[in-house]
């Protein structure tokens, strides 16, 4: 068993958006905040907030707020973005080109050290500095470059093969792009994005506030 | 009011997952499933899937299981899947790209007619047979495209000209990919899009998976 007080994935999921309106508080220079002024900000409600944060020990002071730097610093150090994590990227097409030149990623500690793909006129290129290979040569390469997390953005008739290769060469975590939910048990983290999924949700958001906008009638805007 | 009940956010952002799931089915010919068999497959308990499922009229059958086709049509429309949308794309760098080139977007009622980019080089150019279109004459474009979401991939300084602009031309969605949280007022929907939140949770579950095959001790794989 960890140490470490098991916390809620509901709660982690909400952890890196603490952790981006904190820093955004540090770079105004804002020192204190109490948790109805964050709630304001965050559009979550203030106990929610002081029930998120209880979670991982309490930093809060009645009357006095939040201490912006020490709560920041905190929810840094239990997302580990204090530490490194080396990636690859499986698949150089429009998304793969897309992560591959956000400069966010290794700022928040993940470093693509290496680009997969299995067109011939991609392999040998660079994307943002960082060198297309062979996918045939992806084995080989995470036998010598010890690797935590691979970043899947091909199409899903590949995907059986690559996950079977990287899962065998000790990489711990995948962040799949492809329309397939991938499962691949308990010794490997699996973080799906389905960008139609929030799509989706957006047109049903969109079409119930037009509905409500009709309900009530001609004079609303 | 509307007349439809007012299903809570949390059952709608897990009713893309169903409408996937379902869709998936139907290809593979399965008519019926069962509550626990469609627990199984989306790693959902049993019981949060038939409170989910009752929250819009409970269609399944005791002994029987769901009706795969209807309980996927019910989903699509509630969804609403079935219309469609006019969306502009904002932004033709690599993530613009990505998004006007995802097939899956137009399948789900999603029609990106037109793209804005302030760089000439793109300007003129076409993006999966879409016209890139300079910035400027975007509002000139909304008056005459009536058009229902703006897909966001800017950088973050660029935003609040930009919101104004399609705000003001009666845009009613945003899909934002930019760093910052969008939130204007109760007339507009944004889904927000942090692709560093997600790589951010994959980071921590990563860690987690580490710490407790460390605590298990040398022998565990």
């Amino acid at each position: 068993m960890s140490m470490e007080k098991r916390i809620s994935m509901a709660v982690i999921r909400r952890l890196p958006r603490y952790f981006r309106y904190l820093s955004d508080l540090i770079r105004l220079d804002i020192q204190r905040i109490s948790s109805k002024e964050l709630s304001e900000r965050m559009d979550i409600t203030a106990s929610q907030i002081r029930q998120d944060l209880n979670c991982f020990g309490g930093f809060g002071q009645q009357g006095y707020g939040y201490n912006v730097q020490s709560l920041n610093e905190e929810i840094a150090h239990i997302l580990g973005v204090d530490r490194r994590f080396a990636c690859i990227l499986i698949g150089a097409g429009n998304m793969g080109k897309a992560l591959a030149n956000y400069e966010n990623f290794r700022r928040r500690g993940f470093d693509i050290t290496a680009i997969f793909d299995i067109a011939e006129d991609k392999v040998g290129t660079q994307i943002n500095g960082i060198k297309v290979h062979h996918i045939d040569t992806m084995a080989k390469y995470l036998h010598r470059h010890p690797t935590d997390i691979a970043m899947l953005t091909v199409p899903n008739r590949t995907i059986s093969d690559i996950t079977d290769t990287v899962v065998k060469a000790g990489v711990l975590g995948i962040w799949n792009f492809t329309p397939t939910d991938l499962r691949l048990g308990d010794n490997v983290v699996v973080e799906n994005v389905h960008l139609s999924d929030s799509l989706m949700v957006l047109g049903y958001r969109l079409n119930e506030l037009r509905r409500n906008r009709e309900a009530q009638g001609p004079g609303s805007v």
